[in-house]
């Protein structure tokens, strides 16, 4: 191993180790972000973007399916226009940031650069929905939203950070849930389906629900060290928003009633869960589906005649069935491998002499390192199987490993102990009172994740935090 | 007409009684956008965002086709990094917004919302590249960004608007200048090719150059009341903002050098010249290739049998070749029309009982109004050729009317009388002295819209204004 190869490897931490410092290690030396001279905020290199990029691709095709519009709307909230929502600005004004100044000029009232827009589009719909042929309203943008965070991680937490979020208008209460519940089953099947990531569905408890929301759904995926991220989140409103705001409609018997609203989101938090979920101590692990570059073809003696040119042919030939590169630079052939093994490109294609004489070229997994010899006549088809096997794989085994770090406890006694031993999450059931859910946390440092929709089997008769009955199965863990 | 129809249409002001109120009315009717609570700033409803949807779509494509790479950085500049380049933050600290606290805290640095990123470029830039290997960055980011303008118009002047910011290093000042050409030649014929409006290129004087550039270059497009619009620039940097910020990389030889840098933008200014070119009194006219919707199917009684499913299929079939929508509302056929008209779909497809009987189809261009009755047979070649067609008819007339709307000056008693009398730009000679451009902008309201590259002939001896000796041709005209 050349020196220079040696300094690439060397400098990622064993995830085993040390996972906070492997995850800063992966982010950085994979070329996905950087930090910046603005605190808390991050850069996203060309690697971190192209994976948002198709993140937001398919996600939009995705809603575009059910009837979503997209539009933009201001950056900027102006102070009284936030205030209209009396919980929703109590969850948010601590950590807004606040512009005071126009050029030269003190502006007469504050405005903060938007948390998220539910006032802006409140304020927005008031005027723009008359009747109720304007129903629904479907909108979503695509934009930065920006929280006053005091600790940030790449991904995870920063003061400016990449979202969508959707925010819809009904005419009744049942069209506005059943909206909330389809736009989570979009984002479950989009995590699942496409990051490789198996997520539990379910519904938060009020503490943990949207500032102004009835109420909140949530798919949570579980990482690499049992904790679990929130990926996305889905709320119903119900009419409150609209009594604050005065957004009504005139039916069909002329009648003014109050629209039902939802609102929903994924951000660029769920780059951190590919990372977590699948990287190694190589580095990134990209599923197939979303990753940037699919294959590498690297070329071996690539000095030899026709080598080049081969690879190149090799190439143009994939490309038409995958996303694909040549790495022909002078590089050596193992400085390439751990380049292309850290930035977490799912296949290899090595091609040397004696593959090209032989009329056969080797295919590499990421996931896996499982070798393939492949004839080149076949190579379009045998990749492309590849890469499905790749994703299918991928999301096997995080399932498995979710699946295998899932706990019962029956009692406070069971949970504290699974808490510490087991990584993963604890099934435990729970009374209904939020003062549970405090004391867990104090104790624990685990928050209620959701109750789960799919199965709400009752494990005991009591709370696993003060034994008296049981109304839902709650998950429970820590959480980034 | 219904009373309804009419309620449409009459709200259009004509846009020769009016251009300017004109212009509002096909933004507000068409739902191109809508005024927000957030004073200057404004709402992209869906079709205006549409638009710009599918611009970026198109311009990203031409761009990575060019090696670009899509990265992001931070919405917020501290204000010890906007200060670095000394005429950059002249030009821009007048105009930016400032947040002085986070959350409850008061900041120790005033940060500004971006107004343009070369100073987050730089500042990144300085550390990611160290040798020669890394050159040429060639990255872009799409965004927001904000100036405090006083007088805001919807697209045109808002203090938050969305655009792309491309900027490049290079290792010397021939590559950047090249890459500046480069993504000038990308911006003049994408504006030309997908939004059918033809530019004059050129490079702007030192009085309109960009704040901290050496060079500006420009694309410069013509609206209806023959006013300017500056629709991209491209600027060359050479190596100042490199050595205000420290940028240098070790050459083959293992020397430190400075890199030299470009940047270039376009921004959903060009949806308003999209407006200004095409439209017409009956509102929005959309050049095919950028149109959300290309063609709208609109069944005539379309409660007798067979229509609705006729009108389906009709649009299932187009919908292999174009973006097509089917009207089925319960709306009256002529305000189907009007609303089609309005929006400014390229193309209307009739589908009435007598055209059931008789296989065929009614096509109306946007653009004409021409009507065609087609075979149902060949509908969707017809159909794809009329778009072509309408495409390279919209850019015919386009150019015919600015060039038509060009006046040469040989004198400034000629130049006053153009100005007042030929809407358009006028060609005159320029000494090279500021102080002459200055003048002109004073008298008549007229700016230098730049030094054309591919006409420079000498159509005088003499400065237009000041009558010593002439330098360069010049376009002058009023702008937006």
């Amino acid at each position: 191993m050349a020196k220079d190869e040696k300094k690439l490897v060397e400098a990622i931490t064993s995830r085993d180790v040390d996972f906070a410092q492997w995850y800063t290690d992966v982010v950085k030396k994979a070329g996905l972000m950087e930090y910046s001279s603005m605190r808390g905020c991050m850069i996203y290199k060309p690697l971190g973007y192209a994976l948002w990029e198709n993140i937001q691709q398919e996600l939009d095709r995705r809603f575009k399916e059910t009837g979503v519009e997209n539009v933009y709307l201001p950056l900027f909230i102006p102070e009284s226009l936030l205030e209209k929502e009396k919980d929703h600005v109590e969850g948010f004004a601590p950590e807004v940031a606040w512009v005071t100044h126009g050029g030269e000029n003190k502006l007469q009232e504050r405005i903060c650069v938007r948390p998220t827009s539910e006032t802006m589009f409140c304020d927005f719909y008031k005027n723009d929905i008359e009747s109720y042929r304007d129903l629904p309203r479907l909108y979503n943008q695509w934009c930065s939203v920006v929280r006053w965070e005091k600790e940030t991680r790449p991904f995870l937490r920063t003061r400016e950070f990449l979202w969508q979020e959707g925010h819809t208008a009904h005419a009744t209460g049942e069209d506005a849930e059943e909206r909330t519940l389809l736009m989570l089953k979009v984002y479950g099947d989009f995590v699942e389906d496409f990051l490789a990531i198996p997520v539990i569905r379910g519904k938060k408890t009020d503490r943990e629900k949207f500032a102004g929301a009835e109420a909140t759904y949530t798919i949570e995926s579980m990482m690499y060290d049992g904790k679990a991220l929130q990926s996305a989140t889905s709320h119903y409103f119900g009419d409150g928003f609209a009594r604050a705001f005065g957004i009504q409609y005139s039916d069909k018997d002329n009648e003014l009633k109050y629209v039902h609203q939802t609102s929903w989101g994924i951000s660029t938090r769920v780059i951190g869960a590919i990372i977590m979920v699948h990287g190694d101590d190589d580095g990134l692990v990209l599923p197939p589906a979303v990753a940037p570059t699919q294959v590498m073809v690297i070329p071996i003696q690539q000095r030899k005649e026709g080598i080049l040119p081969a690879a190149e042919e090799l190439k143009e030939r994939l490309g038409k069935v995958c996303r694909v590169k040549l790495d022909d630079t002078d590089k050596s052939p193992g400085w390439k491998f751990s380049e292309q093994e850290m930035r977490g490109i799912p296949v290899r294609v090595e091609l040397g002499p004696k593959d090209l004489a032989a009329c056969q070229c080797v295919l590499v997994r990421r996931d896996t390192r499982e070798k393939t010899i492949v004839s080149l006549d076949d190579v379009e088809t045998e990749v492309t199987a590849l890469l499905d096997t790749i994703q299918k794989d991928m999301y096997d085994r995080a399932k498995d490993f979710m699946d295998s770090h899932i706990s019962d406890a029956h009692d406070y006694q069971e949970f504290c102990e699974n808490i510490n031993t087991k990584p993963g999450y604890i099934r435990g059931m729970w009374c209904g009172d939020p003062a549970c859910e405090e004391r867990i946390k104090d104790e624990t440092g685990a928050t209620s994740r959701c109750m789960p929709f799919d199965d709400q089997e009752r494990i005991a008769e009591t709370c696993v935090c003060c034994g008296k009955p049981a109304k839902s199965l709650v998950y429970w863990g820590r959480a980034y």
